[in-house]
């Protein structure tokens, strides 16, 4: 019988890193890792990898380092990525655009299997072989097909009456990228990719950079 | 003379949110506002906020509340949205067009000056009046037009190199959206939106979810 794994939310946060470069070792044919060996390519402590990887087993042996294959298919299953999530845009500008056009997700068990917008114009056509149907028939839709995830890529006016729709709809987790903070029942996850945020995040950076360059000056 | 203000990285990242919050309270026409009317906007406790904004200075009074134009006003300066920053988007697949074509990033202080692509089916296209040049001129361009921030919007094989460009070219900070953690001088920031770590981490709280609604059998 398997434990139930608990895993803190900074740890939730790297192990897609780790996967991302596991992927890329096996990939290279590579079979066995060790925490210093991963440190180095990740920039992650030692430490802090073995720390992180022990929260979930012991893939890793002393004197032998982690099975790079068994560690990925692992982490796989903890993320949940060993089964398929159906997804809908809502939202057709040029960022949901772009999200239907990245096939990747298809292939990697994220197909999209609708787009809905309120924009007459754009009802009807095909994105990536993906027909953008009305929104009105959202909450619809989603209940008959049994929807995973809906993924926000309207304006900030729309998004929390979108997300009230998805919610309806009985969608199991939300995937935003409007830049509102929503109001949805604890049950269901929301994941904020705020992008503008980070831009000022960025900007914040690079100012603290040059002050850190110039001589302080009677700091208290 | 004016204090330097040290912020940690978690109260960086909230100042956007309530930058956001700030920006919506003066289009309606709110003058003053109080950390427990904030918490119940935004759904950070209040002591939180108060805390936060603590950080840099006494804008709040027992009270009255915070002043909501030279709060948000005082949060441009520290997150230095008081001044330009010429950008560059370097890729232009799906993503790369999707930001040139956000125009609110010209209206707000970040114009995008070129864009950049290896394929020369694309090199010489304007997206958003922007002109596709050849990545080849890339560092040149940086260096005669002083451009502060590179933008990543390649593919992960190429996205290194990219950076290293963006290093060369001197910008003062890299915006990178492909998924790979770049390797730069510490004096540059990089900021990362990894988007599709973001829905695995998604897909994890919603298998956790699930998780706890299961009866717990014989937890350990």
């Amino acid at each position: 019988m398997k434990e139930k794994v608990k895993i803190s939310n900074a740890v939730v946060k790297r192990l897609p890193i780790y996967r991302r470069y596991l992927e890329e070792l096996i990939k290279d044919n590579v079979e066995r890792i060790s925490s210093n060996e991963l440190s180095s390519l990740i920039g992650f402590t030692a430490s802090q990898i073995r720390q992180d990887l022990n929260n979930f087993g012991g893939f890793g042996q002393q004197g032998y380092g982690y099975n790079v294959k068994g560690l990925y298919k692992e982490i796989n299953t903890i993320l949940g990525l060993d089964r398929e999530y159906k997804m809908v845009i809502v939202g057709t500008g040029n960022l949901g655009q772009a999200l239907a056009n990245y096939s990747k997700y298809h292939k990697e068990g994220f197909p999209i299997v609708g787009m809905f917008d309120i924009n007459p114009k754009i009802i009807g056509l095909r994105i990536n072989d993906i027909e953008v149907m009305d929104s009105d028939l959202l909450v619809d839709f989603l209940r008959e097909n049994h929807v995973d995830i809906g993924i926000i890529t309207t304006d900030r006016a729309a998004a929390q009456s979108v997300a009230d729709k998805l919610v309806e709809g009985r969608v199991r987790g939300i995937w935003n990228f409007a830049t509102v903070d929503l109001k949805v029942p604890k049950s269901i996850p929301v994941e904020n990719v705020h992008v503008t945020d980070t831009l000022n995040a960025l900007v914040y950076h690079i100012i603290h950079n040059d002050q850190a360059e110039m001589p302080e000056a009677g700091t208290e």
